[in-house]
């Protein structure tokens, strides 16, 4: 299949748009003073409240077949013009809980059923000075009866989603390798490797 | 000081906003069929191609007197009408590299000045479905002669950041306990400390 290409960007009024606009707040300062600020709003969240959720995948074997792994997406997006690296991930539907909303997510871009939701995060803003987007952070298992099995996806007609699953241990090095070859990775991603590795450094005593 | 207040909230034309815009990007996907997508974008970008930075500081003390600690902010956030906790962060000035915004920034919100930069991370997108927003995580070594030091912040006027020093090994149980207290957590940060604790918990067998 050829590569994806942004052909043309332009201007867009908050009237026209469908899917995002912009607010203009007023709000008062600690000090009393009148200010404004400026930002981009989602106009599909629904009755949640939330705006979308990700999924951290913990994909496990239970004869310890393969080590601890989870499942990263690769992705086309047309904002940045680049492939994108990210954690599974979708909007919340109307009326849809965030945790059911990550099971599907889960099953429709990687094909892995949850068993389970190990920890639903409290809510998250994702960019919190320009954007009221929001998001939760599902942690679900995904026990495995021995080894690696690559399920099929359930993608949408005009979805175009690789999965890919990578042990924990060596996720910022994966990620290092797909920079390399020009792939831009999203920054939640990249704080979760970065944590992991910190960790590992930490007890080793490298940091 | 009174907590600050957001008073009113309406819809900004792009043409009136001087900070974001909407875009629309038209592109052509993987089979050749020439679709849309909208999304937000700040308009303060400079020569660098980067909006911002963020800071990871890893606080060391040369004598052991305390264990490897990190720095983070809080700070009311208008877009999400909450206090937020967040890593030290800033958009990067005209003509600024990444790595000295970053050091700027991390003595401004903190008072804290990065000896070296440990790590800068190659380009991560924010929010990739809905805003062209990137920025990079620079890791920053303090390394203290002794004992924790405070040293004091350089707040711009009208800024209004409260700094905390947090042991990394108690990063995520730090933020389950902002998130008791009302304070919404930045996802990246969010994302950060999770990988942390779940390293922790793969070392133990406990994931």
């Amino acid at each position: 299949m050829p590569d994806p290409t942004v052909l043309s960007t332009q201007e867009l009024s908050a009237s026209e748009a469908k899917w995002v606009t912009l607010k203009r707040i007023s709000w008062k300062d600690q000090t009393g003073k009148d200010r404004t600020w400026e930002c981009a709003e989602r106009k599909t969240r629904g009755s949640s409240g939330i705006d979308a959720v990700a999924i951290l995948a913990i994909i496990r074997s239970k004869t310890n077949a393969f080590p601890p792994s989870t499942v990263i997406i690769e992705q086309f997006r047309p904002p940045v013009n680049s492939y994108v690296v990210e954690l599974p991930a979708g909007l919340i539907d109307a009326d849809e809980t965030p945790e059911d909303a990550a099971l599907r997510e889960l099953e429709e871009e990687t094909g892995y059923k949850g068993d389970a939701v190990i920890e639903s995060s409290p809510l998250q803003v994702c960019d919190p000075g320009m954007t009221t987007a929001n998001m939760k952070l599902v942690s679900v298992r995904v026990a495995l009866p021995d080894k690696l099995e690559t399920p099929e996806q359930k993608l949408d007609e005009g979805e175009f989603i690789v999965k890919r699953v990578v042990e924990l241990a060596k996720l910022h090095e994966e990620l290092k390798g797909y920079e390399r070859k020009g792939f831009v990775v999203d920054a939640r991603l990249s704080h979760l490797a970065l944590g992991y590795d910190m960790a590992v450094r930490a007890s080793k005593e490298l940091l």
